[in-house]
């Protein structure tokens, strides 16, 4: 099959999986949480600050949040059959470190060997787990929060 | 001055929350986050599914951290002088028991005790810190998740 995507989202990744967002997590969609790149192991978000501001002009923490929780799900698309499994949440820690005053950015890798561990695991046991750490950044690149998420492949 | 509440809202403080999150969190509110009891050291608060589902059928993981990190903030409500403080979540830690397939729940309180120090250390130090453990139940009174966050009261 000719690859019809750029470097950044091959098979047209980005486009599948904000497609989905919006389809079947409506809320996650109107907090502005998109992805920007995602191929196999690699995937890059953003969220605007506008409309997400607070009582303070800084992001809504919930954003924040959002942004880094969907990394997770994200990564699945490219390396797992969504017919055989589905990804969760299981768990997840966010410090924030400073007010984000703009937009957001986030980025999370699985490597190679981590993908087929899971994809052996999810095929063997109906399950896999994997762990996210990320850094959120504004547009200076300061880190304004830091995460920790746990994430469980199930199959149907 | 004569107290025109309930005893879940005395003083009117659900109305004035719900009002605050509509004017300022717009992005909180619109995930249907509403607290329905708000006293001094008491505050409970409800999201409906109807709109926060998944691609499961189930709550949106975001809406459930957003119900419970709201708590922190309504509980200095009551409490602070907000000409004075303001309060900042600064760190939280979620983990999710099962899908919440319902509208949720949940409470958080803090002692009179501990209310009078962190107004004592707010005036004193211009900045308090407090933990809240919270769990969010379904409307079968299951746990669907359980929460950790901690809170700072800063001085403007």
């Amino acid at each position: 099959m000719r690859d019809i995507g750029t470097p950044e989202s091959p098979s047209g990744f980005v486009e599948i999986f904000n497609g989905l967002i919006e389809l079947t997590v409506p809320q996650m969609f109107a907090l502005g949480i998109r992805v920007v790149e995602l191929r196999e192991g690699h995937v890059v978000g953003t969220a605007p600050i506008e409309g997400n501001g607070n009582h303070f002009g800084s992001m809504y923490a919930g954003t924040l949040f959002g942004l880094a929780e969907m990394l997770g799900g994200a990564l699945f698309v490219p390396s797992f059959d969504a017919e055989r499994f589905y990804p969760v949440v299981k768990a997840m820690e966010i410090v924030y470190l400073r007010p984000a005053m703009t937009d957001i950015r986030a980025a999370a890798s699985l490597d190679p060997e981590t993908i087929r561990r899971l994809q052996r695991e999810a095929k063997d046991d109906g399950r896999a787990e994997f762990v996210l750490d990320v850094v959120i950044t504004d547009t200076r690149d300061q880190p304004v929060a830091k995460t920790s998420a746990t994430y469980q492949i199930r199959s149907h």
